[in-house]
């Protein structure tokens, strides 16, 4: 399992608003809208297939912002259109949220034929993904993303799950939505801390698989902090064909899909060690980008300044570079649950050049010279 | 949605026992093997990915009876094999147990290449198999069957759930096995009442596709009540037969596999009505397909003579007949829940004549009828 990212790069160019970009799957295909104000707007969801019921997830911040749109738009297509506000954080991505959405499924009279929508950031679509999954055995979903780490990555790709106390998204299914609605407009209200962790997604697809979108946000990032228009709806939309087209060639992550857990070993120790919830998801991948990029560069791949250029960036966004306070074998333990990890000996997203990665096993010991390197406590 | 069942015919003659049969789906294939014996013979595995993990899954019923002969074998092939033992019954079918099986995986240190084997009956192989499809988003499993419902029925075709205090498997996933053991020595032990049970899902394929079999159950049905070695071995040779190439031809259920489904809409609601575990599964199922016989006269299909040959059936193997005394109306609003149901209109499986089954939905009032004239309460 040691495959070199080759997304096409089409897309480059043209006006990044407005664009529908294709992920090819299997079953079926679906669409990405990367656009400003379509939540709102019908003809956004004109290509789902009719229903009787369609229930809206969200939680308690986005909610009282947007669900009264998204809900009166449905209403023109659905029969019957209820809302469930699950509370809002990491650390209610479990089972107990599914069987939430469930039960709103089920008093809503909801059958085979019903549809769910994804209205929040990445927990809210993995949750409600994970929930249509499972719903006799799988019904249709739609993502509409309110955050940037949700538009740029989660909710495009069919992954779905809930945590388990040992480790991230450790339960989950494959599970393509139907149509994702990236509207750039439901980021006006998005907190500044949640845009930079965002930014980490953004900055994970340049240095695994496009070297020219790395220097495109190395010379946009102030742009991107004071969030100006075109610079986000450059930054989603390259993000989305870049996921687009890795996701299309490789849906269930048995070979090149992994690329994009670049930073994520680390990060996911980061996270459970910490209590989900009190880094944000991209700030661990931030600072876990960080870490791989050093270990890739110890292992011969990425030079120096290829590496520096990679923490560098990611300290300009405003993302940790450096780990907590935490014991690195308790680190080193976390890694053996993560997801990757085959036969006990952990796999890591490296980067042999900035632009282009690849997966490999690596040795306990570098492992934790670079957590010692980096913060981690012996 | 009305399609007849046509499976192929081929396997009606040559020997029933040391048989192995072809389910061919998309994603990859997989054999059932009929034997007797098989579950403590190593080469019965020998086409199983090695792995590191394998973790065996059964109930405090069947495990004593077989786990040890099963875990010796699988030693030989897996570096660490454990056992986690569940409660026996349908009320376990639940998402609680679902995360017992998880948390044995993680215990053993289990990653993507390991391997669950489901050693028991329906309730164990769908639990199983639905921690199986949502381990990790997805790992290997392995049917064992041990009762007769679940060698001729549950254990082949990818259907893994859970129940819902509102319906039966309303929660679960399609996730295929990578092998079934029908290993019919293990039926030995089975009480008669289980047995009894079983035999409804093979009266169901005679009822629904193949008129033949029909015929050669009610030929053999003494032999299949004292357990003929036989006879058992051509009833769960025929039935998975069946089953594969219903299952091959449509395996997400999107038209002819719903045909399986005969008695199931009438005995879910019998089996929610009366709390899961009181009656069987097949118990309910029998005294469904009886209702579905009768309901299927009424609309044109089945002449009465054919009607009659179901229920005759059905009461000679010793199963219910007649619902429990539950008021009609309740009934009828569990079967609004049934997975079948679309747009509040239930569907039945309906026969155009034995051995020849259509999916049809059917008017509130003539199956409020069916349902008083067979027993439920005005």
């Amino acid at each position: 399992m040691s495959e070199a990212a080759a997304p096409r790069q089409a897309a480059a160019t043209g006006p990044a608003l407005g664009r529908r970009i294709r992920v090819d799957v299997a079953d079926r295909g679906y669409d990405i809208l990367v656009d400003s104000g379509s939540l709102a707007r019908p003809e956004t969801y004109a290509s789902l297939p009719a229903g009787e019921v369609a229930v809206v997830v969200s939680n308690a911040t986005v909610a009282p912002l947007l669900a009264d749109r998204l809900l009166a738009c449905l209403r023109q297509r659905f029969r019957a259109v209820s809302l469930v506000v699950l509370d809002d954080g990491e650390q209610f991505k479990t089972w107990d949220s599914v069987e939430r959405i469930v039960d709103a499924l089920l008093a809503a009279g909801g059958d085979r034929r019903s549809t769910l929508f994804a209205l929040g950031g990445g927990v809210v679509g993995d949750l409600t993904g994970f929930a249509a999954a499972c719903f006799m055995r799988g019904i249709a979903y739609v993502q509409v993303p309110t955050t940037l780490l949700a538009q740029v990555d989660s909710s495009v790709g069919g992954k779905t799950a809930v945590n388990h106390p040992l480790g991230k998204n450790l339960i989950g299914a494959f599970h393509q939505p139907r149509l994702v609605v990236a509207d750039l407009e439901t980021l006006a209200t998005l907190p500044q801390r949640e845009l930079i962790a965002g930014l980490a997604e953004v900055i994970k697809y340049g240095a695994v698989a496009d070297l020219a979108f790395f220097d495109w946000i190395e010379a946009r990032l102030d742009d991107l902090l004071r969030r100006d228009g075109e610079a986000l709806a450059g930054a989603v939309s390259r993000s989305c064909d870049l996921k687009a087209a890795i996701v299309a060639s490789d849906e269930k992550e048995s070979g090149l899909r992994a690329i994009l857990n670049f930073g994520h070993t680390f990060g996911h120790a980061i996270e459970a060690a910490t209590g989900y919830g009190s880094w944000l998801h991209g700030e661990a991948v931030g600072c876990g980008m960080v870490l791989a990029a050093d270990l890739s560069r110890r292992l011969g791949g990425i030079d120096e300044v290829g590496a520096r250029r990679v923490a560098m960036l990611v300290e300009r966004a405003g993302l940790p570079v450096r780990l907590p306070p935490l014991p690195a074998a308790e680190l080193l333990a976390l890694m053996g649950h993560d997801k990757k990890a085959e036969g006990g000996a952990p796999r890591f997203v490296l980067l042999d050049t900035l632009g282009r990665a690849r997966v490999a096993p690596v040795e306990e010991g570098l492992v934790r010279d670079v957590l010692l390197d980096h913060g981690a406590l012996r």
